[in-house]
């Protein structure tokens, strides 16, 4: 029956805002990400980068922990929608393989959507890779749109 | 012979950071790029929002303009690249209809470049539509990458 509970009985779960000494789990996870997303060599900052850029203010990011323990977590920096207005990036996020199927990235979501509308963002907005079936079918049950018409464009200085 | 002039040529083009003075024109521009993308029901944004966010630093762009009429725009703003660190989000590059086909865009593009070398960014990016093959030939041609395998995900909060 522990399927069918109600998600926020979860009472060694906990979903907070992520701090500085958080930074190096939070890295861990993106590391994580990147290896499922078969782009680990595609990496090359690291925990101290973080550190630094996060300190002033390029991203902030929301972290769940179980039993104290790291599970997720959700990137996420200011953005501007000419058409919208003020937009949250969520840039990565990621529920750690053994923490899946058991509501945590649906709790982290409305978490993350509390935080938006608290803070009058118009929209929320994302990527996500083509074949990653679970996470759209994820995103398609919380009623996101999905938008399959936009290519990426890259330019890169380093 | 006019079009095989060197870009540089072109005297009566300046290209340069846009102020709180050039919001309006920067606005008119973005509804032109929503108007050919045939978005431009999706504009809920005014020139006055442009102006209350612009002062919070949610973005700046760069203005073209050709005997000091606004020929081109391009908004951007910090953004974060867990991969690979900071980041230049290209939201909307527009050049006017009637300045296309001149190497406007081109000179745009490398006037960011050299911007976005000169404040460390690891990299450009932006999206566009996939059938949009003028802007997908254009950003081939300066030697972008484009990736076709993300799907935008959208979670509206207004």
């Amino acid at each position: 029956m522990t399927k069918n509970k109600p998600q926020s009985s979860d009472e060694n779960l906990q979903i907070r805002m992520g701090t500085e000494s958080d930074i190096e789990s939070a890295f861990e996870l993106v590391r994580e990400l990147a290896e499922y997303e078969k782009a680990l060599d595609e990496v090359t900052t690291t925990p101290d980068y973080y550190r630094t850029v996060y300190k002033q203010g390029l991203f902030s990011f929301i972290i769940a922990e179980r039993k104290e323990e790291p599970v997720g977590i959700m990137i996420f920096f200011d953005a501007f929608s000419t058409w919208k207005g003020k937009m949250l990036w969520l840039e990565d996020f990621v529920v750690r393989e053994q923490a899946r199927r058991s509501g945590i990235g649906e709790q982290m979501f409305w978490f993350l959507v509390d935080y938006a509308r608290k803070n009058e963002y118009a929209l929320i907005k994302w990527e996500v890779l083509d074949w990653n079936t679970p996470a759209i079918n994820f995103y398609k049950k919380i009623g996101a749109r999905l938008e399959t018409n936009w290519w990426d464009g890259k330019y890169f200085l380093k």
